[in-house]
């Protein structure tokens, strides 16, 4: 029984100022057969199309804030998915204060797009649950950066328990419906009046997974609570530890903040970006944030990391 | 005796639907020690850094619609120019309309630019001068587009006159003001009441050149009076020949087109590009256009083409 894809595939994680060749905030995260773009830094149309992801498959987009570094790409996917006539629906969730600037500058082409764009603008305090399908939900949380920012968890349903074989032999043959009440943890009563205990003849085989996109943002203990027992965080590390007293004052973190968080969340993996251009090499943040928080991994442009 | 430096750098000769590894229109054109940006589409700012041009020397931006694909990459070029703290303006010439959108979009990051922009929006009928320096003069000529377009002129003014050495070392010696006036075509009328005549002293070495940017447009026989004589001239070709009806419908030209508008115009060297994206190569678009005027050259984005 194998899981079903989750992973994520890093399209940009450099910080505001250009150079050490990585390009502005942007990822691909895969769920079974959906694509999700977090972030859409300039350029993201260009690196979704060198590192192949399908983005035809894309209906959501979630934006962290509205600093250029997070945004500037949106306009470029939005006119190339209108150049390839598009007519699905494109959900985008910001903070308020996107859309108008936004639409204002698509006008400029002086023609309307091939499609519909439904704006989710974002303007609630604690955690609020922003889009679901049947498989997965994501809750928007306030971070604690320059201007109002989300950060966005995507968090799996539960997994349909696998049946036990053996045990439900001992049972009469039961029917399609029947079997999928059973997967759905369900008890199932017979017509002759007997019942069919779940517990007896189905397993709990995957845990649900969840994976946590953290940027832009100062470190704060307190988002444990809620990143508690997460899957994978993926968290913004611009600065080093030497650097911290800047992390701060430009409500940034650094690679051991980032670790510590995951360390107190009792997350599985710790994925960091966000880098700051003055670093050419970020195995520094690497071997910071391993320190204290084994499992992590400074990201790579190009690279997909499952969420394990 | 050489000529200063006046040459253009592609850094984008795409057209709107992105492919073939092209990327949307953009150029630097240097003359002398000054750099000015025409079009700007997506990305931009990195075509920049990594064909190496000194974009500090960049001080005016001219823009020829506000399609997408010529303008995308201005709010991360503006940011960029922020966050490391440019102080000196910068000008934007384009057609009325950019000026809205980019501001407002520039607001969602929060903060104010380190720089002011002065807007210059475009909104006349036949040719008009839009900026001069001592050395060059920019003209804007509105295009046949589905928007508003300009094509752009970028004239040198006429350069120094060259002294003829030997000639005038029949005259007493001349201080450094008298020396200027020579070269500027001025006679000197010395206090011994004697005339030093400028066409027997100097001569004129040095043409004056000039480059033209005509994209996007529709091809019209007509634009020849206004190119007449003109050095370089830019023009785009989106399709070939046997698209010439597409090329029509949607108000751009043919590789044969341009040529014709070259030979028509008697330039020195036509350059062609904004290619359509469903060419993989573009030696087709060179072939069919050499065929009617030599000097062509299908240009390559990282390539630097001289005005001659």
């Amino acid at each position: 029984l194998n899981y079903p894809k989750f992973e994520v595939t890093i399209l940009g994680c450099g910080s505001a100022t250009p150079g050490a060749g990585r390009h502005p905030s942007a990822q691909a995260l895969h769920h079974f057969q959906d694509v999700f773009l977090i972030d859409c830094g300039e350029g993201t149309q260009d690196r979704l199309k060198e590192f192949d992801v399908k983005w035809n498959r894309i209906n959501q987009i979630f934006i962290s804030h509205l600093h250029g570094d997070h945004i500037f790409g949106l306009p470029g996917l939005l006119s190339t998915f209108h150049l390839n006539r598009r007519e699905r629906k494109i959900q985008i969730f910001s903070p308020t204060g996107l859309r108008g600037p936004l639409e204002f500058l698509l006008q400029t082409g002086g023609e309307s797009l091939s499609f519909e764009i439904e704006w989710v603008e974002l303007n609630h305090e604690g955690s609020k649950k922003v889009w679901e399908s049947d498989r997965l939900e994501v809750e928007a949380i306030p971070l604690d950066h320059r201007i109002s920012t989300y950060g966005y968890i995507f968090r799996e349903k539960e997994h349909p328990r696998s049946i036990l074989v053996e045990e439900l032999s001992r049972f009469p043959k039961l029917n399609h419906l029947q079997l999928r009440s059973l997967k759905l943890g369900l008890d199932v009563h017979l017509e002759s009046g007997e019942n069919v205990p779940n517990a007896l003849v189905t397993e709990k085989k995957l845990e649900a997974r969840s994976y946590a996109y953290w940027s832009d943002t100062r470190y704060h203990s307190e988002y444990s609570t809620i990143l508690s027992g997460m899957t994978t965080l993926y968290h913004e590390a611009t600065f080093l530890d030497y650097l911290k007293d800047k992390a701060q004052l430009t409500y940034h973190s650094t690679a051991k903040e980032a670790a510590e968080l995951a360390k107190l969340s009792h997350v599985k993996s710790l994925l960091i970006g966000h880098f700051s251009s003055r670093y050419a090499s970020v195995m520094e943040h690497q071997k910071e944030a391993q320190q204290i928080f084994p499992q992590t991994f400074a990201v790579e442009e190009g690279k997909t990391y499952e969420v394990v």
